[in-house]
């Protein structure tokens, strides 16, 4: 159920059963030789809907571009300074706080983002503790990375023995091939599993990895991969989040 | 062109020759009793890319998320403050000016976001204005409203003579139902045609407009004129960005 | 009735019948080869001032020092960011607001604070709408530019059928030429009409309007049309004024 | 010589043998059953311009509205937070240290903002510091209250050997008084000469200080009071000026 | 060696041969019944002192207060928000890289700080990422926690096999005891194990944890124990940090 | 009584009966040819203790890094920017008022400081003074430098009848060297007198103070010396602050 093609008062109606809410939170920013710009935001988005029809959970528009600064040396690539995505995650929380949403479950595509929006929670409770704001309901976040249950841990073990890699990974890239398949490429990549290690900023990152990607091998991808990688991620996340705003 | 569906070297590529890009902007707000909370947002994401298609431009992921703290009387409305916004705009422009971009047309849904974003570029220029970055290439940004060109006035002015309104307007109605067909429903609305006026606050403004509507009658709208908006907004939008970046 | 010159206990005094205050702001900027830096700024104060006379209203402290900063590379422009002006003006209203003023009513003396003003405007609601304020007074901002009303565009018309302009306007010049005839001086201007077109940051602007100039030919102002502006401007800023805080 | 009633080429050519100018700063807020809420922009802007026409220097426009928190428990104040005036001081220095100012000489009429305008300056300060600005022309600021000069203690200990206090001065009000003798009036207080101490925040100030007044008897002023205070201020702080820019 | 007591001129020297600086951070919040409100921060500084001694590297003051806003409903607990702590690391970042340090090697004593600590480093390489500052020394940042080592893990699971816990732990109570002995208090528990969970602000915090501790039995440690943490996580942070200074 | 030694239940005692605590700030920079980086913290932080344990006051840990933007030319200087300033102080006001402390006593070791630390309890009663949050507590902060008191200044003048100076002055030295005696070191400065005066930005200062002192002769400095300023400031200092809490 996304909010974007819902009306108001729909949103009314269901606020008085349910509080909760998801949110997809990507990025944008190089993906390897291979891999397309906007595969945070894309498996993200895709995973939180399906979630979000699984769940009977609304789903709030897709915050595409996140936290990305080591990236900036590679075209295309797109970043929000820390402090104005803890604004930006504050503002929808607070918005969204106001009609009565108190759970906020965001489905996250984008490793370079959890520090921030970790802190963004930090901030938004910070401002309620500071306050003693006891006449107002108490509000919760979450933070869910679509790769963290125990089923894509799994299944990426399974296909990719090697190669996995933490950017540009396999099964991101075959996600994206699943619903994109024609973004579907493969090129020669030297070496073919890239290389793996730390990072400052965008300049030292291109430094460390020349071709964008770290420790993958994405020509291992296939769009079969990434129909399973879907249906696992929508299975667990669909999940957690019930169990979650059940608590 | 979507910049989410390419790669980073796609996009050095395209900076050999171009270095416009255009840059989707709407809202997540209430639509009256049966538009959609994304309209804005969509719309200009539809329209944003396809005249991208028609001018070879690249498209940036969509702003979903605008100025709109006056709808937030309304469940599911969302806003970013405009000191927010101005630093999401920043950021994005910031970033992609590092790549060689220099010229960024936002393509707009909202009436809301003309003010704050008009305000950012100034943000933005008033950065290179105040420490004289002369060794910089001159960057230029800006705003177009999906609705600003004659054609659409025009088409306006022919389908609804009266009703076409100011917010939850017939012509944005029947964009989306054109796009989005399964969300088409009619209400009886009271008035049929909204009243108009000024606002100030959220509480201020759901006092005047109960439903949400301003001056429109979005029965109106049919998913065949969506298509002739759509049509003519590509057109127009396309061949203002073309003109633009040619200066 | 300038606030300036009065009491606590005079505003004390007006509190209890009246809610509404004039507040002028304007811009310190480059006014072409023989326009006076402090042009906006003066114009917008003496309307203000004039304004509040007739209608019986509070008139703040002028903002002097706007958002200005495409005039940047003319020496003696000063500007404030956005953000700093939006917060300037937030402040300004916000402490108004706790003696009990409800509406306050800009009035402008320069293009490029429009934007950054009415987007100062929304940060002021949004606070309060994303926080629910209910138990406040709800309270209205305005931006009235003095050459908005029919009258003034009228005897622009009449006087400058050609060469009004849109930057050191014949009209402005003519008003400050009214009030400070000590400062009258022609220079000879090339071309006597200047360039249109739009800018964007400082060099920008430079780089198209040489001598300052956009549209206009000053050399037309007098000061006896100066009085003419001036006397119409007041007319409809207090008709205006008084219309808006009585609604 | 006001900024404001020059032309750019004016002050381009002045840069060609000067590089200071003057700043008029005060505050916007309660003097007293009698004083004016404009007492200390008023003093500070006439004082700056006298300085300023004796020592050829440019004054800017004032920054009328200073740092006044403590005194919004009476009607009229306006108060600028601490961080928004150092933006306001920032953007301002910056704004002129572009053209190629480098002295600047702020001249203050209220005791509030000297803490904050001292910070502003090492705000700007600290930007250069900490980015190693080496190849910018060194700027320096400076902040000098009209009051402070040898002169005018002595003046104010003649003529007001009790009760020329520390807030509604009685010099202070002598200064207005001699200029907008039209403001003249004279009320009973009780007591005569106001308590003196200390406070934090408005409501504590206005419990410590009902009327406003702090230690001072505004009824002994005089508008010849006024003269002796300006001419004196006028001579001693052209002379520091000057003294200022010539190290 | 600390920072603190050396001179400007030794600094300078060390610079010579060495860029890599230690810097503490901790937090000031309850930490139980028995558990001291400055654990945080003495326990980073102590480690991080001994462990400077031991890799011959400068040691700074330590940033004593961090990101505790979920303490807040428990007397003593301070809290900077995050992006004022972001702020905080940032401006100590940039001061000591302008003299030279590159290797910036936090040593934290709080699990509340690392997502903020992490999204400031991020805040710091951005400036650098968005401006390509190429022409500057490349900086990198490191966050350590005290009890990240195997050494710690190992001994952590020897003393204490349950009721370690992860706030107000067995271990860094140990630590504290065995530096500030004159501290040592035990009282008893309710349960003797503290319950698990997670936490949002601080009401949520104190309603799930109501004597502070989670998960932890305090009263297991010694300044014995403490004394062997100590050690251990000395040598396993002095080991860290030359490795990482060396790569 | 430091806070940091404390339990939150302890803290909780004390607020039945108190509702004062002192907090040591001080500043991380050079002083001088043989003084300590760390001086300003490390005298305020002794001096506010010692007077904590005689007027039975809790003493929150040290703010180390302060406003010393001038003297980064000098390696091992550290700055706060005067708003990250404002920030900590602000967050740690509102975080202890929370738990009930209203006054808030700041024992202050570095003259830059003063500024800043002046504006930042503006901008919390400011915060206060614009939301008449009359239900609340009042708070009131002060500022106490350790040099202020007549004792201090009795006992300068006495030992360093010359050259006491006003930064890496003999009484500062002196007080580190007492607490610290393993960092006491001479060295033959030139002049042996440092020169006086004004400064601005970090390479101003360097050029107008080669070695870093202010009019100093701090090798005039004992340890002995250091103790009878220590015990005078710390007699002082509780004595004002007794004073001040009581009032
Ligand atoms: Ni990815
Ligand atoms: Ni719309
Ligand atoms: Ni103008
Ligand atoms: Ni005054
Ligand atoms: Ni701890
Ligand atoms: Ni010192």
């Amino acid at each position: 159920m996304q909010l974007q093609l819902k009306t108001w008062q729909f949103v009314e109606d269901y606020l008085k059963t349910k509080t909760g809410i998801i949110i997809p939170i990507g990025s944008t920013e190089q993906h390897g030789p291979t891999g397309l710009i906007g595969t945070d935001a894309l498996t993200a988005e895709m995973i939180a809907r399906g979630a979000g029809e699984k769940a009977g959970a609304l789903v709030a528009p897709t915050i595409s571009v996140g936290m990305a600064q080591h990236h900036l040396d590679f075209a295309g690539s797109i970043t929000l300074k820390p402090t104005t995505l803890i604004a930006v995650v504050r503002d929808t929380v607070v918005s969204l706080a106001r009609h009565g949403f108190t759970r906020f479950f965001f489905v996250n595509g984008h490793g370079g983002n959890i520090a921030t929006v970790t802190a963004a929670f930090s901030e938004i409770y910070a401002e309620r503790s500071m306050e003693r704001m006891s006449n107002q309901p108490s509000i919760k976040c979450a933070l869910r990375n679509w790769w963290d249950g125990p089923g894509i841990k799994r299944l990426s073990a399974e296909l990719y023995p090697t190669g996995e890699g933490s950017h540009a990974t396999a099964s991101e890239v075959a996600l994206t091939w699943y619903k994109y398949p024609e973004t579907i490429q493969r090129k020669e990549m030297e070496p073919r599993i890239a290389p793996t290690g730390s990072f400052a900023d965008a300049e030292d990152y291109r430094r460390a990895f020349p071709d964008g990607r770290i420790g993958s091998d994405p020509n291992q991808a296939t769009p079969e991969h990434g129909k399973r990688f879907y249906d696992t991620a929508v299975e667990e996340v669909a999940r957690d989040y019930a169990a979650w705003v059940a608590k």
